[in-house]
């Protein structure tokens, strides 16, 4: 079976994101307000053939934590459909 | 009100993914084989004050079409919780 998969990187809470600390900083400028908490990701998409959602989900598991993601700054989310 | 955001850019169908392409030719030989159609993406999540959803919705909108994305080659998905 296919699953479609979303992986979702961010920085971990408290790690600096100087990415999107210039969004924010940017956006009063191009006349936004209110915005604040910037933080800035990646997200991964494929699909995957496994014999279950389970399975699916312990590789892709096991591909984020030896590398789509930096275990030390990074936390994953893994979505499966 | 306050309003959690999340928006997700993706570069759009047919536009070349080279991130995409070498994290799918590098997964083999990592020992982890079915996977296909690998795209990367951005995720921006953050926190806006607007009167109600629908008004935070058309604000984060027009951001997404002014500077967060370029629609030439991106797609945006903003979701608000």
């Amino acid at each position: 079976m296919k699953f479609e998969v979303a992986v979702e990187v961010r920085l971990r809470e408290g790690i600096a994101d100087p990415q999107g600390q210039t969004i924010e900083r940017a956006l009063p400028a191009l006349g936004f307000d209110g915005v604040e908490g910037v933080r800035v990701g990646k997200v991964i998409r494929f699909e995957i053939e496994a014999s279950d959602a389970a399975n699916a989900r312990g590789e892709v598991e096991e591909m984020c934590d030896r590398f789509l993601a930096n275990p030390v700054i990074e936390d994953t989310e893994v979505t499966i459909t």
